[in-house]
């Protein structure tokens, strides 16, 4: 909550047109790869500055330019002014804030999205803006930190796998968009191996702080779905062709793209239909439990009242108590007793209780 | 849930562009099926080997290929390259976690469905992937087990009955997918009588098994209410005659297919509610119980605190208390408490605890 | 919920294209009437056989075939040869299990509705299907069972009253669809009186049957839904005109339908919120009770738990208890029980227990 | 309710092109007002038939005829044949459970409307109907009884206040309509009031009655949404210039009136949330007195029971006890005693239960 | 509440067409500033009279005339004069209680916006109107009250940062609606930081004020929501080019105020959930609590009430039990007492209640 809110304020104190990096303080250098390729040649490189990118701009092949680090506002407004970018554009890259969504310009498309990462340390998922800039040749990704969930791609452009070589700079595109919602996939193993624990520890041993746990995998299906929705809208429009960067024989990736993303809402939506259950549940074996505690009092009380008065009627000190002074009083009275239980137990028997 | 999970996280590792199965490992045979029909002739085998049906595909005849096992990914590919198949679709064939959809490519349609069974012996439902393909005069069915809901359409086609004989390809692709829906009627049937059980339990005995009972429940109307939603769009849109292939006098069978998935659907819906009641019900019934074990024991104690007190009284040691030297002290003492005990009968009697 | 599911599973095993009757196995016999009217001329009569209707068809009258029973299947196949009807119609006829909906085929509408009535002595609603067959000069209505609610369009047709006599088929269509309209209107009555009744149990003493009471209510609120949603959409596009059998002087009085069933669908509603708010109302007045419950018990333990303390002091045998030897030890013990009594009664006075 | 349902059934065993009052059986006199002005002019009188409103109809002035009381049924046909209108327009007018509609016919345009009058008396909201008939030069209102919110604007079209006397019949039948609106405010500050002083209560003392009166309280929203909502609509259409007798000058007004019904719906949802909040509210209030109720129980109950208990030990009548013997045996004990209530109350302390 | 609904009543008296101030009565002076400026000059002055404003309404540099309080009625008719604007905008820059809207007159467009402020003192949040009227070049805007969000723009106009001064008046507007959006960030801040706060009470030590606050920050966001859903729908309709006065260059700027929009109903979303899931967590949290009493209570019962079962056995007065005159009679039930009390501890510890 807190770091996300601090951010917002400083978003609230940006001024429209200036360049503020929105996020955590950062700086380390921030790392420039470049990949460029076409069917038959393949280039892979770290560069210390910006400005060795941008002669790949000219050249045919294409070319995939990876930055991790955005907090460099310098770096940014060096690329925008390269590539013609709008300012607003390079205000949505910095602002990490934003929601999946995509904007066209006819020179080049501008996509932002969400990566999420299990942290194995925390136990917790943290997401992350990927900024992607797709032109007629070229593909800019934007991220905040190093470490990425691209590495496949990177692999078949390596080994020249699949089809994606002799393709241009939207199947790139296309490429990136996909291993990011299959890396959602992931998560939602993640999620799924911690709602079924949940769901053994519920049966076994709730507590509140299943309660607080049930509750905080709640919040994380709300986080992802924030992340899928408007990126399934964004894939959409992209494979309808509404981009005419995009070309025709990547639109039907781009709906198998959809496809994914429409199959990780559904499974996101099934996770919080059974999270809602599991709160009925244990609000209900809490109430059980409150339940057999009560009949345990129930049991004890009802039948130990009794026999305790009769303890007390005789010792009770009347002068005049006759059965006082009978022989077998005292056996007939614990008699009378073990009588009582016993039509006691078999109430309780026939109830179910014990 | 744990099955689920594994599959997609092998999903997730998927290059895009390269087949792999995604499903439990099986080694069985896959097992391929030919059936062979026109108004006048009908044909019907069980081939070993893929090659066998492609002579199949240039005949004016309608051609049904059923293959039982989409572990095979070579024999996946083979009918790909034979039918001209776009990648994607043999990716989907062989990913089973795909929602039902269908995709309109000129030449062939291709149709996801799920069949959902129900499993006698583990008293739950399991569902199943069947991908349709349609060309201009065949069906390729592919499905992950052997065994399905397609008899009633063999022998409609064997013994000629009904129109099924007189058609193309388009009206058996409908006839299959009818039979799937139809099916559907019969896991309704059995979920109906669970949610009699589940009744007439809740009324007599509801224990936490039935709250979990009837979440099982509820997880399976989640279930099925996934496979049909998607289906509904997609026959709507078959319907609606817009992949070509479907020719106009099968779009009213089509309809009235539309019908039943909505009929089905209804239905799921009623039950949802149905279930929902029953929590309330649950819930309710839980704590009408408490409230009966209370009322118990504070019958219980109400009446008994008063008399054991008075028999305190009596116990204690003055050396001056009158009463216990009177000669009927004892009895009066007993007659007290006996008024005490009736006026308290009374006062649970007028308030309908007893 | 069983008469249900039976008639699914029979539906499941149907064979496309083959007719079956779906619904309670029947002997009686059909019974056909036949009304036949023009501005001056009325004939009523009920006939034998299916056969003598056929005449009518060419007729330049109107003709109205009323047909109590569906399940002499032979029957209705007869009348769908004679009438050049859909095989799909037919087979919609006899599935009892249909939402309402309506199908256009040029030379005749077909619509399907469902009749709602109450059955006194089950003090439970009933549903029965109607099928409407309108032709450009006939009407043909199927029913499952004798019984309806036509009698006060029979009525009207009998005696000339209002426009009926001077307008077309697709006027008795309306009229007929409307008489269905107006019966609910007699349903929800019967609804009302029972959630009034229903509301003062609620407030004099609810109890678990009156929990289940609720949920019936709730589930008949379901059913009447089911059957007036769908039914809403029919009448709006046949209102609209998409029927051209439909003419422009009868559009306004299905306008006028149309409101009806939105009037009792914005009826419907109502009960269900109300319906749902009687469901807290019977939640919070068994916690209400629990609450009293718990305080009689507290009161009583408070109160006599430490008087009985005191008594238990003073029934000990120690050789040294000073207070047991003054004179007035008892009574002064008396006067301390009385005078904590008193402070007790007081606190619970204060707490607004008592 | 039961007045509601009375009505129903009535509407039930109507006869389509029948007029039938719908409504209450009243015997006082219809009360008929002509208010007829133009820019210049202006007349109001108050006539004993209807026909003397007939001549008004030919003149070009503007004409508002106000009709209070729709039973008598043989003056609103007189009303329809004068005006030319349609049967089924007659029968909406006599009908009072109309919902909020409009009806475009070339000559004339039809509106019903509620009408909703806070009744000081029962505490209460009370609804009437309220048909409109907007012609080329007159507005005929026709009322369920007489009183209305009217006034504001008799009163400008007699002091000539505003726009009101220089425009046509459609601004009168918009200012109607803007009144009618206005006057849900009203009612808004009225049902504000109460939920505030419901807020009260509920923190101060919460009792059944208070569940009670907050169910009240929602079933009032339910039923202002219920007018609300469709007059939304109509006022839209209207907005929208549908009807070709609302001119182009009128269309921002109305745009504004809309506006308007927009704000009472928000405040309705608003007072909804609030309303459901409350109810949460109540329920955690009752489970949290039932909380206060059990710790004094237990903490009565664990401080005494103890006690009592070691009363119990020294009041047995064992021949060898040796602390019976000791001096300083009963002191020691009291001791003992006083010790064990003070380990108890610092442990209640601690849990903060006192 | 209370002031809302004042206002309320006094709109529902309010005449249509007479201009009537909605809101607490203020007797302060209006205060009336100009900004004037275009790419190269720039004036800032407060005036007296609202007439020294009027010759800036021709001149071709862009003027932002900022009006501080609506009270003063005379004033804004006199704008609407100058202006021309029609009398309903006015009225609704009048009317406090107008919801965020649109409204497109040619010659200007009108907006009417809700400015949301923290209020430190009052630890709430407060809301004020704010109007907004676009001509072709300026920009009068209308605040309830002295002290707003706009100075960011300010600054830029002075500074001639940006490309603000270099645009015409529809980025002007643009602008100070995107000052206020961003505003909201604020807000949510505030609110995020309650919202943990809340988070770790209710963890720590809930009460049923912590129930109310939770209750408040519910209501707060509801507020909020319903300022910013219809923000973002007039946003949309801007940014879409709807009004001709908006150039196409501001509306890839709205489009971008759009998605921050977005992102404010986002985050609202979000904030309701957690919201919602608090008060599962309250609810749940008191039923432990409760629980955890009863715990107490049932195991000092069940320890202690068969102990001093056994001492009133022991305590009885009859002449004959053999036990009494046991030398190690008392001893002996002493160990029966401990091994009682053993086993009872051990049953607690098994069922994990100590």
């Amino acid at each position: 909550m807190t770091r996300s809110n601090k951010k917002m304020s400083k978003t609230a104190r940006l001024i429209p047109g200036a360049l503020v990096y929105v996020g955590e303080k950062k700086t380390e250098k921030v790392r420039i790869t470049i990949i460029d390729y076409n069917e038959t040649q393949f280039q892979e490189k770290e560069v210390k500055t910006i400005e060795e990118c941008f002669p790949f701009k000219e050249t045919p092949t294409v070319t995939w330019i990876n930055i991790d680090g955005i907090h460099d506002v310098a770096l940014i407004e060096k690329v925008g002014k390269q590539f013609d970018l709008h300012p607003l554009v390079l205000e949505d890259i910095l602002n990490t804030e934003q929601r999946p969504k995509y904007e066209d310009f006819e020179s080049h498309v501008f996509i932002v999205l969400k990566m999420i990462m299990f942290d194995e340390n925390k136990n917790d998922i943290s997401s992350e803006q990927v900024s992607l800039l797709l032109g007629a040749n070229f593909v800019i990704s934007f991220q905040e930190t190093e470490g990425d969930v691209f590495e496949p791609v990177r692999d078949r452009l390596r080994n020249a796998k699949g089809r994606i070589r002799k393709m241009g700079a939207d199947f790139l595109a296309y490429a990136l968009l996909d291993t990011i919602i299959d890396s959602y996939y992931l998560i939602l193993e993640k999620m799924g191996e911690k709602i079924e624990e949940m769901g053994e520890e519920l049966m076994s041993n709730p507590t509140p702080k299943t309660l607080q746990a049930i509750h905080n995998l709640k919040r994380d299906t709300i986080l992802l779905r924030k992340s899928v929705w408007p990126l399934r809208e964004v894939i959409n429009s992209l494979g309808r062709g509404e981009p005419k960067l995009i070309k025709k024989t990547t639109h039907i990736f781009l709906r198998d793209a959809y496809d994914h993303a429409v199959q990780v809402i559904d499974t996101i939506e099934t996770f919080r239909d059974i999270v809602s259950g599991m709160l009925d549940i244990y609000l209900s074996s809490v109430s059980n439990r409150m339940n057999e505690v009560m009949k345990l009092l129930t049991i004890f009380a009802v039948i130990f009242i009794p026999l305790t008065f009769m303890t007390g009627i005789y010792g009770m000190n009347f002068k005049f108590m006759p059965e006082l002074d009978w022989k077998w009083g005292y056996f007939t009275l614990l008699g009378v007793m073990a009588v009582v239980v016993i039509v006691m137990l078999c109430y309780f028997k026939k109830k179910k209780w014990i």
